[in-house]
């Protein structure tokens, strides 16, 4: 028997972003929303984002969320926070609440202390660009939409909002928000944070010697400042703690070329390329 | 007036993998050799290589290679250099050679000592995959191909080999072999690096939620190990000088994070980004 399909009257999108603008081209599409009104700071990024069909209003006053029957913040992870704190004086009690920060320990501590009915959502989508304009409404299928609920969080909202990411296509997987930090400082923060210094590193001369490999493994670089600015800073513990995971395999390599251990160095690369061969 | 293309009678392709499979297709297609003799370990390799028509003959004895006008040495670095010898006391006396290998310093000094017509080729072509059953005759199509002449190179032999890439379609840019290491070390090498030793760090239950950032940071962690340790070990000096300065920078990002420095964060993100971006 199929389950009855999420349905909302009036979905506030705070961030029409890249992750905002596709969010609402989805709930579109799927008739999810009814009507979804969309902030941004700027004009341009409104009007731009009603053109493509990602929200019907645009607006940068906040008030015009107060009937909102969901509300998804979709900012870079500090205006996450600031914004949930003016947005609690102007929506309906019930409102139910999510965001898409890349981050969960500090969002979730903050937000579900804001918004009766929050839970913290990351669907691990996007790309290095930013903006609505790179918006896509198939962005979220066949990916993984990572929910972070706590005790606090009513069964009801995970629930509802499990329901909304299953209907756009994602698998969703629950785990708590210490634990999401821990696991995406790992496969996400870290390899940023490496692609950002590696592309610091080289000089500039160097760069038209750029073959695909390095094109590949710096791809990542190209993310918005802003947004890492924040990612880095609320996920701080973790990120250190991989980086200096990461720093004692380097010195170890390091080492085993210093000797040129041949054995180990195969034996490292061996385990790598069939760790990497697992990924789909 | 257009120049007059070149063409061999006789190319004998030594490791006939990725390279050296899809360097035999494109000059079929470019009708730039009569005959194919391609060299493997193996036979599967050999009626493999033939079967795609990238081969005319496979052989495992390198006396097939006697009366070869063209020779290209495409195996894993130690066995260019280990072949080489070999070769030199079958072949013709005026025949020219070059190799495909990802380092030239160590490569050069040793091969240009045996064969009077020598030159260094590095085709910024490849992927992760190995073997000749990935070949494709496109693959040095719009890309750079380094060729790394010294004070010893005929001019001749620079001539020929130049207008050989040429025409398969690559860029070619003359480097000697010491700037060559120094620079690929840096664009290449420590990013697969950095590529195996992220791969070596995650742990296996932190895979599936990985995206394409880690999808994408770790593609060149699939290469082959045994391709990988010669390279490592033949330009350990310029890998170790690179890692190093990274390892730098990786200690700067430390201490950044640690004093919540969001400016300087912030400015070296958008150093990355920028510098990102102007890859093509």
């Amino acid at each position: 028997m199929q389950k009855k399909s999420v349905k909302f009257n009036k979905v506030a999108i705070v961030g029409t972003g890249l992750i905002g603008g596709s969010l609402g081209l989805a709930l579109k599409k799927k008739r999810i929303a009814k009507r979804i009104v969309g902030f941004a700071r700027h004009n341009r990024t409104l009007s731009l984002a009603k053109k493509i069909g990602a929200i019907d209003i645009g607006s940068r006053d906040l008030k015009t969320a107060q009937d909102a029957d969901l509300i998804v913040l979709a900012t870079p992870v500090s205006a996450i926070i600031s914004t949930a704190k003016q947005l609690s004086r102007i929506v309906k009690k019930d409102v139910i609440v999510t965001d898409v920060g890349s981050t969960k320990k500090e969002i979730v501590f903050k937000l579900e202390k804001i918004f009766t009915n929050y839970i913290g959502s990351h669907p691990l989508a996007g790309s290095q660009k930013s903006g609505v304009e790179h918006s896509c409404r198939d962005i979220f299928k066949d990916t993984i939409c990572l929910l972070t609920p706590t005790a606090k969080t009513k069964k009801q909202t995970l629930r509802i909002i499990t329901r909304l990411w299953k209907e756009l296509g994602t698998r969703v997987v629950l785990i708590s928000p210490r634990e999401h930090d821990k696991i995406i400082a790992f496969v996400s923060h870290l390899p940023h944070l490496l692609a950002f210094a590696l592309m610091d590193l080289i000089p500039r001369n160097y760069l038209r010697f750029a073959a695909s490999g390095l094109k590949d493994t710096t791809r990542i670089a190209a993310s918005g400042a802003h947004l890492w600015q924040d990612i880095f800073i609320t996920n701080r513990d973790e990120i250190l703690y991989s980086l200096r995971r990461f720093n004692r395999l380097l010195k170890n390599f390091e080492k085993l070329l210093l000797k040129k251990d041949l054995n180990r160095l195969r034996n490292l690369m061996v385990r790598a390329k069939e760790k990497r061969d697992s990924l789909r």
